[in-house]
């Protein structure tokens, strides 16, 4: 599949399923990719934050495009991130990605070194003329510790092989700014990350979201985009009453930093789409914490509109 | 070179000597290593963040940990830094180390992914129990965005690997504080970063710096250190001054982040120990940047105590 | 006027016009609230961050209250900003309200002194006991240093007395998770500070915005929140790109963040509504910033919606 | 008393005594101010933040202001911290402070809303043009949200009417790098505030600290400062060893920022100097938290140089 101009709709974070030796579990990742194309996504982004990207070895990452470039066949574009503190590194990635027939990459700008915006937009300049697939931008900074812009994405926006944002600041004024900058521009995507901001960002004129939810239930996170790209707004606030609850009730479940991840990754083995395995930093729920996914899973697939 | 129980002194975080293509400066780096032994430093540390040791690919990485041991040749020890998104390369990279016979490896704790304290212990646990080499800890929250608390320097102290901590915090009381929970051991080491703090931090009870003038000027630092050591407090404050100027006049010569790294690159460029090159996201002064760090050095060796 | 037991629509955080000896300007501060309430809005919120209430005199805080008392005669209710480090301070501005026929105070927490949540639900449900008049939350992370968390918010939202919260943290996910909790409640009111945010919080379900801009284009803002509050999203999408430009041009002109305060009392003073004389520590714009404001101004009244 | 042109020594960060009621204990401040003046301090500095001084009243302000200096009757300077939100009522503090017979006030700059360095030199302009009394710098930016930067203390020091600064910001760096730049006039005073960095900051020049502890063990801090400037470092690690003890084990009983203020006022009432009284926000320890400061004071005397 060759990318369209522009995404609409919601791309699905890929997470890594992952086998209890730390290898990639490669059914479960077919498996999900199924789940998930069967569910209307729009795009997969496989190795990201939700897909553990940077916690895993160059071999396994490797290990992931291959199998994911595999699993969806073309029938929705494979996005892949390249965070890496080495710009030698995210650039080799980024050929690999190509000769597995990936269709863009995924740039958080540079990891661990501090950059000036200047710095910043240099770094996307070298990135882009090396890369032989289009760049999304991922605008990331609790993870990356680095933001671009709005004037940084002003001025890299236009390079050849600059394909579109995806914002996981949680910033909805930052974003409203770039859809009146950007927003008209029919090769120019601009994606949220965080699922709660998707029907806000959707009503104003974002395109779509790049949304980890949609890993467990698809189905819900577009139709919530359908709704609010349609200007449905009592459907749309409907269903983001629903998004909200999933939030609540399997991201919240204790204090950490961690609990998104461990609790998606959990409530995705209690459906059967993977291990409950996580790589370092992280450790999976386990005991009490398992049960409690478990009886939210239960409560939310009352809920009408969640399968 | 097996390391000593307790590291006293100056190591040098060991800035990269990198070629025009981006390459190892080989030549350089044992010129490097050569300048700094003979300025009497008690070890080096390579690929730390003065080393731009997270910019470089893995397989510069290892250039520079091969090259690095046979310059030092058992002369002073060799520390490895190590900091990494992924667990397992941090691994691979301390098993590579060993076999290359490095003295010991460093880590920040994992980077990109946040935290807790618990989950950072965890994390140590696992890198020391598969880690050939001892382990430093790297406290060095303004890159790595995790921080050890001083009680978790505390529990992973007496965790067999475990060998010291580096703290480029700039906190001094948190400093301190381990100094006096920790100080007393014979067989665990407490170093500074900022050599704007090496005088305070070894008046009081720490037992060196990992400072980067040192690259330049290592007989300033080692005599520093040794006064601050012998409790001599006017050669302190008048070493002290001295080495507050160099950090002035090299390290400030704008007001981005990147000046320290892009400066002190220049400053050893101009002294003949490297090139002028740095790895991206970084980019080498140019111009009047470099005519500044010129008229600095030259008014740096006119003043008495450096050469 | 007694406050409704919920507010609905646009509050206005009424600057408050000086004269050039740093005194009230009464006559101004009256004909800005016949502004204001020409242009249909649901009430006034004096003495908040846009009213500069922290920077004035105790004395001119009073003066300011007692005249928009008796400008607003009871046909919009009157909110007075009450933020102080002392609660001494600010329980006897609240009797002083209630006094001269205020309708609510409005709190950011204790200033200065850091305090936990726990220490902020006691400063809470002190300062309600001891108000005559209802209590409004305000979350002003930015100026304040203190955050009210969503538990907090629920937590003191059952006192007597407490009535709604202001969020100025511009963080939508904040607000909506606040939305869920309490948007059902038909005595409480949930307030959205940033109006770059008023079509995404309202379209979702919040009360209404407490907006600057609304000083200057009342009628504006007014009909924001009613096409928002309809669910009429292309009317929506259309007076909310009208805001973003509104924001981009007055707000935005210098890089400091004492750009929106000098920048809508400029806009203000060309507009004839006040004059340009802000109270320290910041001072008015002047030459060709003023010169910037009036062609901004001019601009914006060419657009097709403000007047 | 008249400001001597340059303050060498311990200033006592007074404790304000507080009555049952919330007013103020005069007794129990005259009895402080006696009992530090008799341990030796350079001068009290009173309305700080460990004095409480903007949690109180401006009647309580003015008080304590009356009462200190009559208690004080020109044996020591009394410094007064004059932390406001609005310049007008800092002002108007120093003239009651000057009637009174106090010899200089303490500014934080603005609280409440966020400056720039330029609006911050502003703010001092002006606050010393209209002062009556010599004007101290107090960088407190975890408290005040403002930092002056050492550019910003260059260009006001030689202000008529600015004396000194006393640092709280923690950061020995930039308290060495004003030390540089500052430390060879006589007549402008360096002090720092943390009392964990008294020994390092005089060792290497500061002309003293205004440190909490002080109000209960005055001896203890006259000693260190007189050891560390003496250059006597033996002594100065000893007695900096007992320093950093009454900080473990009367600071740090709790996790909150309030724990500093708590335990050292019920520590103070633990020693017969006031009651163990606070002002809102923060509450006094009560139970258990009252037995655990007992304890540790009981320990703390057993130990040789703490009286």
């Amino acid at each position: 599949m060759s990318l369209p101009p522009q995404l609409r709709g919601v791309v699905t974070p890929l997470l890594t399923p992952l086998a209890e030796d730390g290898g990639i579990d490669v059914d479960g990742l077919h498996r999900l990719i199924e789940h998930v194309i069967a569910g209307g996504v729009a795009g997969v982004f496989v190795l990201g934050t939700t897909g553990e990207g940077p916690a895993l070895t160059v071999a396994l990452r490797r290990e992931v495009v291959t199998e994911s470039c595999k699993a969806a066949n073309g029938r929705v574009p494979v996005l892949v991130g390249i965070a890496d503190s080495a710009l030698g590194e995210a650039v080799a990635l980024s050929e690999f990605c190509a000769s597995e027939g990936a269709d863009a990459v995924v740039t958080t700008g540079p990891t661990y070194f501090p950059v000036s915006q200047a710095e910043l937009q240099t770094y996307v300049r070298k990135l882009a003329g090396a890369s032989p697939l289009p760049v999304f931008l991922y605008n990331m900074p609790s993870h990356a510790h680095v933001a671009f812009s709005a004037d940084t994405v002003m001025r890299v926006a236009d390079l050849p092989g600059v394909a579109g944002l995806k914002d996981s600041s949680g910033d909805i004024m930052y974003l409203q700014n770039l859809g009146r900058l950007l927003g008209k521009r029919d090769d120019f995507t601009l994606m949220v990350g965080p699922e709660e901001m998707l029907a806000d960002a959707v009503l104003l004129g974002i395109h779509g979201g790049v949304n980890g939810g949609s890993n467990l239930f698809p189905e819900l996170y577009v139709a919530l985009y359908e709704a609010a790209s349609a200007g449905d707004v009592p459907k749309t606030r409907a269903l983001h009453d629903l998004v909200l609850e999933v939030s609540r009730r399997l991201y919240c479940t204790t204090d950490s930093t961690s609990s998104y991840l461990r609790g998606i990754k959990c409530a995705a083995s209690q459906l059967g789409l993977c291990r409950n395995v996580l790589a370092a930093p992280y450790a999976p729920f386990e005991g009490a914490q398992v049960d409690a996914i478990r009886n939210h899973l239960h409560e939310l697939r009352a809920l009408e509109g969640i399968s």
